[in-house]
């Protein structure tokens, strides 16, 4: 058995190795930069954790698991270049660093890596696992265009809202599970148990965000409190206030989402009163324990011996705890 | 034995009957559109022609054909976001017509949907075809890079220039054809044959579009003659010309380079002029024959029934004598 930090550091070791490429080196040069950006690499340790509830050679589990980190680095190169984002983890992004061509075309070859890494899965499981993951990819585009989409919708209820965390963010953590144990040898009702677990709690987590970025202790959230009220960001908190709304609270939400000018502290104070009044932090709060209470459940159901679940389940439990 | 005329027509309606997605309809919408303008489907025929070499049951080629159409169509989305054209093939591109966002995402899961069509191939072969796969992919990406690279730069060399139109253009071609060689069951020689077939070919076609678009008949040629001159396009032709002018030749050549405002038609007779002094044209016309001479010995080589090569070798040569 091994430990959540032993994984991390061979998963680490494992991508500070892969160079991807070579010539020519405006290619590959930005793939190095934004995998070097310090992520939690959540999605890959998942991929080992689970690969390791069947086998203790998950070692064969790293370069699948990598697969998944680049994925998901090449959707934050792209989507960076979508909302014209200047900044990721503190650093320019790349299309910021370098140029727009420059994000669109590293992105491309690092979803073509992706799928290089997914080669290195046993003959018998790839047919699956690259069925698997081609539905998954699908459909974080899909939960992209959907975002985009309800930036300029006002009616957005609060099953589309769902439906696109789930696609857009859920499906990845759920696949990620999942490839770990088809890697490492899971059942078919285990791997569907660790999909869903994950898309549980991957829902569950950007609830949690929209929740902190109201109801966030400012000395632990690590950013400003209030950002997606300022911004009118349209988070779980805002279209339930939307659905929820009448009267005064309904002119008054109007009003603030409609203020071109305003002094933002006054602006989250007032939206913050009018989400307490409406019950919204009660609402979402048990939305999210709904979701956290299903992907535990679902993960208590994967067949695998207690003794090696149990560093998945208090990796999982960590994040669910976690305030900021 | 089947005709061009019945594999173009299998083709068409297999790629006419996928629909990609249907939600959200901003995400498919582009990729249908880009695939219903009407391109030739040289690629996606070259596989059904080298698969026909081995089967007659060419239709199990169908699928992995389309994946190289949709994957060219993919890198030609990307493509016209990076180099900011208006038009393709008459129509509005796909930036142009909805946005730029739009289309790097359809792009990407265009990307996605070209693995998938890809997942339809026997077992036995998947892993070995997914890894050229993933390699051409690259090596396109890579092209591109250089293609931009270049534009900067003044001291292209040939080798340079040679390198980047195999990685941009030539290296699909070739495997187009080693994909249907491995789709119809060659063994590994015939499959590096048709690959380097593919290569050389799809040089002796860039470079004959080079050539065209100067000496090309105006009565024949589908678009302007000159068009390249204008636009200081770095052709073979021009980085020839950079390596040999001497002199008033040279001085000639770096004032039509430079000049800012100019007539059109004095400068492309006056560049012609300057190609026509430094033999540009018999060496170009050299280096086409060179590489054409270079596919047709290797498809001379591929060992397959001779009937069933005839089809790929009139279909070749069609390409290889056109004058537009």
């Amino acid at each position: 058995m091994s430990t959540p930090e032993q994984w991390l550091q061979a998963l680490q070791t494992d991508i500070d190795q892969n160079a991807y490429g070579a010539y020519p080196a405006e290619l590959y040069e930005p793939i190095r930069y934004i995998m070097s950006l310090s992520g939690k690499r959540l999605r890959p340790l998942m991929t080992l954790m689970a690969a390791s509830l069947y086998t203790d050679d998950w070692s064969k589990a790293l370069k699948p698991a990598q697969a998944v980190e680049v994925f998901h680095n090449f959707t934050l190169m792209h989507d960076d270049i979508m909302d014209c984002a200047p900044l990721r983890r503190g650093k320019p992004t790349v299309h910021a660093r370098w140029n727009t061509n420059t994000a669109i075309l590293s992105g491309d070859v690092m979803l073509i890596k992706a799928y290089d890494l997914l080669l290195t899965v046993d003959s018998n499981r790839l047919r699956s696992i690259l069925v698997r993951f081609n539905q998954t990819a699908t459909e974080v585009c899909e939960g992209q265009q959907l975002d985009m989409n309800f930036e300029t919708r006002w009616d957005v209820s609060e099953e589309e809202y769902l439906n696109m965390i789930r696609l857009k963010t859920s499906v990845l953590l759920g696949f990620a599970l999942e490839l770990g144990g088809m890697v490492g040898g899971a059942d078919e009702d285990a791997t569907r148990l660790l999909f869903e677990a994950g898309v549980s709690m991957g829902i569950g987590f950007q609830l949690k965000d929209d929740l902190l970025d109201v109801y966030g202790d400012p000395a632990k959230f690590g950013k400003q409190v209030g950002g997606d009220i300022m911004a009118n960001k349209k988070t779980f908190l805002l279209i339930e206030a939307l659905e929820r709304a009448r009267g005064k609270a309904r002119a008054d939400l109007d009003y603030w989402l409609a203020a071109d000018t305003f002094d933002k502290e006054e602006k989250v104070q007032a939206v913050t009163a009018i989400y307490d009044a409406l019950g919204i932090r009660t609402l979402t709060e048990q939305k999210i324990d709904e979701y956290f209470s299903r992907g535990f459940d679902c993960l208590g159901r994967v067949a695998a011996d207690p003794t090696r679940k149990a560093p998945l389940l208090g990796f999982v439990r960590q994040l669910v705890e976690r305030e900021q």
